[in-house]
């Protein structure tokens, strides 16, 4: 095996594809903190206990373990940043008020998401926490579309759910974890013949609710319907107007309802969002409220927010135009010297073609060059 | 114990040191650019003998080891992205010409270098590729000082060594590894005593050189001893001449010379930088000549660079000031949304208070508001 071959789902980022990452991270840092959130780093390892107790246990699988050499004790690598962030709230701001954080880093998943997902993706994410108001949940909507805007993403679609319309619909209900997971499997695949087995001995109400949900997906008509199918289940009809306000204040965009969706991470606990693009496979954004995340951390306290991967984001967007570069000779003069540092802190690009290496093709694409006219040096076209 | 506690030398990084390292971490790569080098992102895992083959293999002890269940190989985590960029730039780009490179990004190391570092450094690095002569060192830390002074890194010193006079000392001489390395710990505590034992058998020339190291460290006179106690050894006195034409280009630096430092990196194959600032216990930059990195990639062409941890850096420098913000209320009206979004597009912070936190203090230090005055929306001073 060559030592240059990679492991699957892991690649190198070559310069045109890293600019590009790049000038989106600063691009997304940048819009989060114009919206008051704070940055953040968490650690890319802690403690397995960390990362994965409480809301983080549907991580497990995705999560890379290692013994640490120091402790003896077993940790993690990130496999999701929110738990981090939500340790972060709860335990060393501790802030009464309001707090609005946001971070960007690479996580790692022992297994790919999706067919073609890299297994190291680069997360950026905001949070809010201490507001249970739907005030929050559209703040970190509109801020996760703006982020799309910067990136330059087209076309996209703003998918809402809601996880409190199947809790509701199973309030009562003695259903086991397996059970659980059965049936969110049988709602994500919309499996009606599954769902039909699995919810047999169930109330007649939750039962035909469940079902209700399979074709409750697709535009505004749906909350409609879903108005008349379950609008005698406790809690519903507060929940499907919340997602009637939220998509009201979704200025320009286009909005589907899929109210069986409950894919993605398990900590989410109310309203929903998934942000798609024409020419990207799945989500490029997901988010929602997720309460109880800081539990475990000892504060439970309301959070919602979303993230997406940079990366992916990247790979369905145009590629950007690299900024062209000056030429300069490799010289010894101080005058030489001062005319390239002028450029450089002007923010020019300026490469030194160094000693012997003067007909090599540039790595930069150089559009200008600095040359000695007159005894004075001066930026000309090539 | 908590869920809350991170392991040893692994910790979160909060607002205000985070918005700091951000900003360099901008900064550096932006200067890194302005000298013609290309940003790549290597990922943070890969095949164990992609990360420690050949020149890498010192690097085994601060590894992290951990099973591909894709593969079931074994993978390491970074813990130097020197060896990773030489990988790119043999196989993957595999230039002709001269190739300038930079990174930043993580890397983990299984214990921490010093008694108060992070397992977690944030590595900053640019390498240059091609180029056989002295020229190359030479931009390497002209840049290093460089993103010093981006860094508002004070007092600095540079210090040169070049691994080769060792290399010269030593050949035609019989040396184990294990004889080899007692010498290079030796050398690096100054320990003559130990330094005679091990030497004992070797010509004299050798062991009489070798003894001399022990000495040579100090100002510039360092060089002239150097030249009266070495010049008998092949390849040596080309090595000090080289050392003081680097040392003679760096404009308004304080330099220094250890003629037996051979610490950090075993990849070292020619000249070598450290760059000291007061307050901080160790090198802020490492860097120099490392030819022979890529061969094992199967392109051994010359090389020089440098790296350092931004994570380091920023805590030996003055913390950085907050830019205020505005705060602005909740509002539902299209005329609020707008003054906001135009305030936002401008580079402000505008921080939304949401209904019920109005007396809450802000997480942002807020100087000025949004208000409302003859029905229009003005910035006042709180």
């Amino acid at each position: 095996m060559s030592a240059w071959v990679l492991p699957d789902h892991i690649a190198d980022v070559l310069p045109s594809e890293a600019r590009h990452i790049e000038e989106l991270r600063r691009g997304l840092l940048d819009t989060a903190r114009c919206y008051g959130y704070e940055l953040v780093m968490p650690p890319l390892m802690e403690h397995l206990e960390s990362l994965l107790t409480g809301t983080g246990e549907a991580l497990d699988l995705q999560t890379f373990k290692l013994v640490d050499q120091l402790s003896g004790r077993s940790m993690g690598l990130r496999a999701d940043t929110t738990p981090q962030v939500a340790r972060i709230d709860a335990h060393l701001l501790n802030r009464k008020g309001v707090t609005r954080l946001c971070y960007c880093g690479p996580v790692l998943h022992t297994r790919p998401d999706r067919p073609h997902a890299t297994r190291e993706p680069l997360q950026f994410g905001a949070e809010i926490y201490g507001h249970a108001g739907v005030e929050a949940d559209l703040e970190a909507l509109q801020l996760a579309r703006e982020c799309l805007r910067i990136a330059e993403v087209r076309d996209t679609t703003v998918d809402l759910a809601d996880v409190r319309i199947v809790r509701n619909l199973l309030a009562g209900v003695t259903v086991g974890p397996q059970l659980l997971s059965a049936i969110h499997a049988a709602l994500a695949a919309k499996d009606a013949q599954e769902l039909r087995a699995l919810t047999r001995d169930f109330p007649v109400e939750s039962r035909e609710g469940l079902l209700a949900l399979l074709q409750l997906y697709g535009d505004s008509s749906v909350l409609v319907e879903a108005e008349k199918a379950l609008h005698r289940v406790s809690g519903v009809p507060e929940v499907l107007s919340n997602l009637k306000w939220l998509a009201s204040r979704l200025e320009g965009a286009a909005v589907t309802f899929d109210l069986a969706d409950l894919r993605g991470y398990a900590y989410y606990s109310g309203a929903r969002f998934a942000i798609y693009a024409r020419g990207a496979s799945d989500a490029l954004v997901r988010g929602g409220r997720y309460d109880e995340v800081g539990a475990v951390f000892g504060r439970n306290r309301p959070a919602a927010g979303f993230s997406l991967d940079i990366k992916q984001v990247v790979g369905v967007v145009p590629p950007r135009a690299l900024k062209a570069a000056i030429r300069a000779p490799w010289g010894e003069g101080a005058d030489v010297h001062a005319a390239i540092s002028e450029l450089r802190s002007a923010g020019e690009t300026v490469v030194c073609v160094l000693p012997g290496h003067g007909s090599e093709v540039d790595e930069f694409h150089c559009d200008r060059e600095l040359v000695q006219v007159a005894g004075r040096w001066v930026v000309q076209a090539v």
